[in-house]
């Protein structure tokens, strides 16, 4: 069995380049073509969000400095911050030891969810109850109504 | 159509509390019965790498406060440190607005990848390349064989 891509380049020296199409094509996307990816506040380091990409995602997010996901509730291509003017502007992408992650670096403007929170991880898990860790930061119900 | 568990609960005041289990029904668990969990540091708040957990992975990282993912690879439980010795300490668990991805604040003892590196994520991509972003802080081949 040949020796997966990831594996192969483990030991790579620090600053080692490799070219992006390489990358691409070798990242183990899932059965419907996607990735996980974190968006991470660059400067805070608040995680805002995860969500997914696939290939032409990550290639237009590397060349526009834009976040673009695929969303999987429409099946369509999600620029961040189309409908809600809240955007994500890359600072850097990374990638995972086993290519199958990414993180993303992002500089989200206002809430990075859609319930107006600045992050979608409000559920704070304890072993026997959830709680409500934070408050919307501008009401939801304007955020899909304010057009850019 | 009902309205979803989670969408039903956006509009909770600050500090309102759901029962567990209530929660854990109501996650949508992929295919294969898992979440995608982010890991980062507690208190450098560097992203270290993203897993998967099952129902039964999460209630026991919330009752032991140890770091319990599921192994897509190995397909069993995988106690995070059982070989390698650099265990992870739960600090917070959080859930998303959707109950689809998991944030865990975590005291990572030394590296968490398998290759020796303090973070997963140590392919910086950009349009046209790759680059290695850090070096292993312990040699991966030593990481295995160290027995605690």
């Amino acid at each position: 069995m040949s020796i997966p891509f990831f594996k192969q380049h483990e030991k790579l020296a620090l600053h080692s380049k490799l070219n992006i199409v390489k990358i691409l094509d070798n990242i183990p996307f899932n059965d419907d073509g996607l990735i996980p990816a974190i968006a991470q506040q660059y400067d805070t380091k608040e995680v805002l969000m995860l969500a997914w990409m696939n290939r032409v995602a990550i290639q237009e997010t590397l060349q526009t400095g834009r976040i673009c996901y695929w969303s999987r509730s429409r099946n369509q291509f999600w620029r961040k911050g189309e409908q809600s003017g809240q955007v994500q502007i890359l600072k850097n992408m990374y990638l995972d030891c086993d290519g199958d992650s990414l993180l993303l670096l992002v500089d989200q403007t206002g809430p990075a969810c859609h319930t107006g929170r600045r992050s979608c991880f409000y559920h704070t898990l304890k072993c026997d109850h959830s709680e409500i860790n934070s408050a919307p930061i501008i009401d939801p119900d304007t955020l899909y109504t304010q057009k850019t």
